[in-house]
């Protein structure tokens, strides 16, 4: 007797809207796969979709996290029902005592600080596990050096997946126990980041059950940052905001807002207004702004020199994306020092009270040289996209802030320090 | 010609629904007012209402944050429209890995990690801010060791209000800067916990415009509390779990979440079906779990010794409410060692992906404990209150966790290892 066992490969793939995945040069077709380079064109694959009808009121009615936007997502139908670990549906929060010192009218910050492990990462990690699954792998893995490596980990544990991180083995010990904690295959390797991302990639070809959440299912995994697009549009209130200034590393998340934006228009959900992009970089790892200021369309590779770790992509994939984005959009680039980033970081926990990590800082101190530059027009609606937590990178706060005062335990004491 | 300006103190306190204080003891009523101790019995004030109808609507027609329930709290009825940080409505996980290893059939994890600072402190300074405003107070103030003081801080910064915040001056320099960032007066006190938490008594008893949130507003503070519960009554689709267990801290938390559920009962907005509240504490610090276990009503005060330094209260001041409440109930209380907390941790995040300080390694291994011992009936639907975050006591994992190998950058030396 022969028994013949389904695998994943025979049957549908079922991903929701998502239909093929097209060449982003050339526009070359291929069926959906767990594949991220064209072999026609050698661009990178994107998801293309047949959205079909989406109403407002079928995302308003689903579950207060990233799968209300299933449909807009390369995702099995019944997504939410497999335990995941239920990210976005973050604050947007109205900033108008930042937006007074800035000298800005209408100011709003998205705080993805609340997601599961405390980065917008917990997003295109979810969408590239639910794809992953969908197509028959067991293992999900990554390199990374912070944010990626907690939201896969802790997605993985969820799951009741296999994990296989890699993380260059100088990594400060409390970013190894935050991603450790969840019990996967953290594996240190004695190089630095682009040693263990080449490890990566030859990892991805020898092991067919392994999804490397931003390598082979790189399309799907990258379709998530659009759900910050989607959030900050519905919390307006169904409108898009005039413009929006997001950080750099590989470029995806800015190229993904865009598109993001663009989709909601097409669809009908929003009002097409126009919109601005700008993008933020820190001066140590600039090689995109320096590629916009200069006017070019190529973007020449650095060699990171910045606190900014979660942005510190010396050679970003979508750097060309991005030039074309912003251009397109009417928006600009800039990029602050490290010294800018650290005051970014204190000026939005001074203000507003959150606290973000380094490349929030990085969005902060940008958004304000913008503007003293005169690119981001003070009396448009702009909101700032602030991607991860403050307590992952304490240490770029340095001894810059501390206790105002040192006394011993009397009311004496502490008044004379109050009014000293 | 004399211009008569009103005063907080002159025109009629807005409290939403709460109609004036009355004593635990003996129910002597008072005036809505800045205190916390009855001058009748000394037993502390709790806040009395009048709710009038509330429906079900109303609550899901409103913000997604702890304002959703303002008319089941003590605050303005236009609270959600001064800038705030906005808490709650945070992840109810349905924990079925973390149930498999529990021997429990039906399992929720409340992940309170999503707060705006990371733990549950969002939602009780929330509400002692709104109430604070409304007597005329212009500081925020508290002593803190950790979670209390980051949520005074960015509450107090992001409402654009003074804060000041005592912290012994021993405490760890992480859990300094994430206070210290919001730039409010943060004043380290030469001393531990106890001497910094009666100079907060004398201050607050020396400054008229410093609302000390856990001392001369506390009946307020203390009522955010029952947010947890109404959220977790919410998600669960209108209805209360069988089974709820509870950090013990001061005990407030526990008190209030039994509270909550009986206000829902009371106002039909769920069906007032039978639960049982448990409690737990870490064993360094157990003097709740010693009196339940013992029989007694009184609590007998403790010197704390353990990592679950934000349960560290060694004289609860709720202790003796939260015998009544967990006796009265039907539940238990139990306590564990600091490896067993550890443990806990561990288990969380392995199972579920979530990651959590030691207050929640206290929950879920005194979960495991009231299970083995048969307290905890493994066929009744329970939550677990998870209350604060892991990134916070990074220091509670030691060398415990870590990578699992460190290797040369080849495909063949990672296969070894995870082979290994």
């Amino acid at each position: 007797m022969t028994v013949v066992v389904p695998t994943p490969s025979r049957r549908a793939i079922d991903l929701g809207p998502a239909v093929e995945l097209v060449s982003k040069e050339e526009g070359h077709r291929q069926p959906l796969a767990p594949e991220f380079v064209s072999p026609h064109d050698f661009s990178p694959l994107e998801v293309a979709y047949d959205f079909g009808r989406v109403r407002r009121e079928d995302i308003e009615a689903g579950p207060r996290n990233i799968w209300r936007y299933k449909k807009l997502l390369p995702v099995p139908s019944d997504v939410e029902d497999i335990p995941n670990t239920e990210p976005g549906c973050t604050r947007l929060v109205r900033a108008d005592r930042l937006a007074k010192e800035l000298g800005v009218r209408r100011l709003w910050v998205k705080d993805d600080t609340g997601n599961p492990t405390h980065s917008f990462k917990d997003r295109v990690v979810a969408v590239a596990l639910a794809a992953a699954r969908e197509f028959g792998f067991d293992t999900l893995a990554c390199p990374s050096t912070g944010n990626l490596a907690n939201a896969v980990a802790a997605a993985a544990a969820r799951a009741g997946w296999r994990s296989v991180v890699l993380i260059p083995s100088s990594l400060e010990r409390a970013k190894v126990l935050t991603t450790a904690v969840y019990d996967g295959a953290l594996i240190a390797v004695d190089g630095n980041y682009d040693d263990v991302n080449r490890l990566a990639t030859q990892l991805a070809a020898e092991h067919e059950s392994w999804a490397f959440v931003n390598v082979n299912v790189r399309p799907y995994y990258s379709e998530g940052s659009k759900t910050l697009a989607f959030e900050v549009a519905e919390q307006l209130g169904w409108r898009l905001p005039e413009q929006i200034v997001v950080p750099i590393a590989s470029g995806s998340q800015l190229t993904k807002v865009d598109k993001g934006f663009h989709e909601l228009g097409e669809l009908g959900l929003v009002e097409s207004t126009p919109y601005r992009v700008f993008g933020a970089q820190a001066t140590g790892c600039s090689p995109v702004s320096s590629a916009f200021r200069e006017g070019h369309d190529v973007v020449r590779p650095v060699r990171p020199d910045t606190i900014a770790r979660s942005l510190a992509i010396g050679n970003p994939a979508d750097g060309p994306y991005v030039l074309d984005t912003v251009r397109r959009t009417g928006g600009a680039i800039a990029d602050v020092s490290d010294d800018e980033v650290v005051e970014g970081i204190r000026l939005l926990a001074r203000t507003e009270g959150i606290f973000t990590e380094t490349a929030g800082g990085v969005t902060v101190a940008t958004a304000k040289k913008l503007l003293d530059e005169g690119s981001l027009d003070p009396d448009a609606e702009t909101v700032l996209l602030i991607t991860g937590d403050g307590l992952k990178t304490l240490d770029a706060l340095g001894d810059r802030v501390g206790p105002k005062a040192t006394v011993p335990p009397s009311v004496e004491a502490v008044q004379a320090a109050l009014d000293g």
